[in-house]
């Protein structure tokens, strides 16, 4: 017997149906002899009706009402859900995040957790009950205020709820069954991964894999929690995320490269003939952020001798693409730099790999796969267990491809099943 | 400069459009120096669509649940009138009846206010804010769970409120911009009454006047808080709930009677055969009040000598009828009675007035006056300042008028103005 916090998404929740379908599944798990804690997402377009809601009302509402508002979905989810598992004879309570006790700063909309004291969880689990928590929100340690946790947060408050209760595994349900080799839409020979490093998770999450959020996989990395990654809509094993690869793995013996995420959403700015003097890069990002636009990777090539002039480009997301060209020309007679080039016809390819620490050839095999394919390399960032390459956007898919062959990735024997039971 | 508190029902907020006006009225109060506190309830129909969720989930919601569901709805209208207001460049914040400090009983789906500790209103009003209050919902002592106060309960909160602000006046904003002598839909020529005594107001809420519901005026009587009931469509005076009619006020010059009420909502059950004993009554309706089922009248003929039997009638809600005939029919060996009529098409008139009081010849009047409408008595009933009597429930409007010409009630000068703004 153990305790096991599983989050479900807003999909998962969508309608009637699905609220009853998740609640058997909850039932299931408690049945098995399991205490149950559940996170739950608002009912599937809930948020961006409320969002509506508001635009309607007014162009510029305020964090504290806007976070009220929204939080209206959770509740409505969880209650819902909680009657759901009464349906089936079973005892639920639902909590909103202040009942749960998850605590945060006061930065409406996108507020961090500061501790998680969930007394009323331990006590309806202790009472025999299943407890159903608002995912997202929380309240602010200083105002008493209602906050929600911004992108990702309900799976944050799971991985939260988790440590704080010392589960023994997160589940996170979403509508695929788990963490691939590769998006699976752009690789159909895309194999399912057994388990995840929080390292290779978290570059891989940085890299653009959808599946979970990045904050919610540091919180689990910090506090050793494993999580489970599966699918609502089926029983089968989906991934584990886990602070190693276990001894003699399946997925070890092979895996320099664990998987291949690819992203779209950047633009890369190129500022033409910067002076070559100290303290200029430095003034160029400073403005940047100080608009808290987040720079992705950089380079800077070495200056031309006679010239004193170097080129330096970024890449950032595309949204905030706009802003930061304005803010570099307002500085550009400060500068004098010679021009900006604006290019979001760029696609990001990172290769993930605990096992490329001691694999030296992972680069040359990586590079040699995409010559072969005919792509051009525009820019290269690496850490320690990762590679991205940015190449123009149209190829990236064929690049995707090229190297989950070359890193002998591709499965056949392996299909990705969405809501089935086999395979 | 004054503290008000101001009450908007669902309808007034059932769109964006609703809300912004509502907002507008809000902030000229507020421009006008006063202080502000706003009690809302959920937008239109949120309230049923939420019902019906919960029953496509579960025949049978547990109370807790179905209140933490529901109070989703306030929450949503609070924060877009609170944007709604912040949008005009005031400052709102909204509450909700946890953080009103608003504690109730645990009794779910109807809870009692226990006590009201308003904290933070006090707060944001110091602060120079506009502070929105979600109605009809509270957290209990015991449990810290978010509880429902049912029927009325928007009122309620905001009566409760204005009395623990020691606020100057609780103004209760409807689709009718006040108190009627009689039901405009009824009786066209119908005044609206300047003043009512909270007395005549119980016992108009009583009689099946729909305007504010018992329990507010009940509180707002033991708060000694007057209450102003008017049109959120119109800038016209509507009707002072007050302890006493102000002296030498047009209405108490001549008004005996302020008001009249019918309702249709009743049906009598006769219990025909009783055997005259001590104890017999008591037996019937304690059976009955243990299934919380309210009687309204009662009447007991005196016995026939001759066979020690009589006949006992009593009105109850139509909703409780089959329930109190099943009942009835269980004990019916036990007591003995020969049969049960029951029979639902009855209605109930109803005057009510302070007047009454010093004025012995009203009943006569008022029997009278149905006499000469042709109108069959039924069961009377009276209190220090009513009288009710059931007639046939097609009957009902012609004694509604009858009366209401027979007190000197019509006017032919006022008009029954929905949305407009002169009369």
């Amino acid at each position: 017997m153990g305790l096991i916090v599983q989050k479900y998404g807003g999909s998962s929740v969508a309608d009637a149906e699905g609220l009853k379908r998740v609640a058997n599944r909850i039932v299931a798990t408690k049945k098995a002899g399991h205490q149950v804690v559940v996170v739950v997402s608002a009912m599937g377009d809930t948020t961006d009706e409320l969002i509506d809601l508001a635009n309607q009302v007014t162009p510029m509402p305020t964090g504290r009402e806007l976070d009220m508002l929204l939080t209206a979905g959770e509740r409505i989810s969880m209650a819902l859900l909680a009657m759901a598992i009464g349906n089936l004879g079973h005892e639920a309570m639902s909590f909103t995040g202040s009942q749960a006790g998850v605590i945060t700063d006061s930065t409406h909309g996108k507020a961090r957790i500061i501790d998680v004291a969930p007394g009323r969880i331990r006590e309806a689990l202790e009472g025999g009950h299943i407890a159903i928590v608002a995912g997202f929100q929380g309240v602010s340690q200083d105002t008493n205020d209602v906050t929600t946790l911004g992108r990702g947060g309900s799976d944050t408050t799971a991985v939260a709820l988790a440590a704080a209760l010392d589960a023994d595994v997160c589940e996170i349900y979403t509508d695929v069954d788990g963490v691939y080799s590769a998006d699976p839409r752009v690789v159909p020979s895309a194999r399912k991964l057994t388990t995840v490093t929080y390292e290779e998770m978290l570059e891989l999450a940085a890299s653009g894999a959808k599946v979970l959020h990045l904050r919610c996989v540091e919180y689990a990395r910090r506090y050793n929690l494993p999580i489970h990654v599966r699918s609502s809509f089926s029983n089968l094993e989906g991934t584990w995320i886990v602070n190693d690869h276990p001894e003699g793995a399946e997925d070890m013996e092979q895996a320099i490269i664990s998987g291949i995420a690819h992203d779209k959403s950047e633009a890369k700015i190129t500022i033409v003939g910067v002076p070559d003097r100290t303290g200029v890069a430095a003034r160029i990002f400073q403005s940047i952020a100080d608009s808290d636009i987040n720079i992705d990777m950089i380079v800077q090539n070495v200056s031309a001798a006679a010239t004193g002039l170097t080129d330096i480009s970024f890449t950032l997301p595309k949204s905030d693409g706009a802003e930061a060209t304005a803010l570099l020309k307002d500085i550009q007679g400060e500068i004098g730099f010679a021009s900006l080039l604006y290019d979001d016809q760029v696609g990001k390819l990172s290769l993930v790999g605990a096992g490329m620490r001691s694999h030296p050839g992972v680069t040359a095999t990586f590079f040699a796969c995409l010559a072969d394919a005919g792509l051009n390399i525009e820019m290269i960032s690496t850490s320690e267990i990762r590679i991205s390459v940015i190449v123009r956007d149209t190829d990236l898919e064929k690049g995707v491809k090229a190297a989950h062959t070359a890193f002998e990735l591709d499965t056949t024997n392996e299909a990705v099943v969405y809501g089935g039971t086999g395979r």
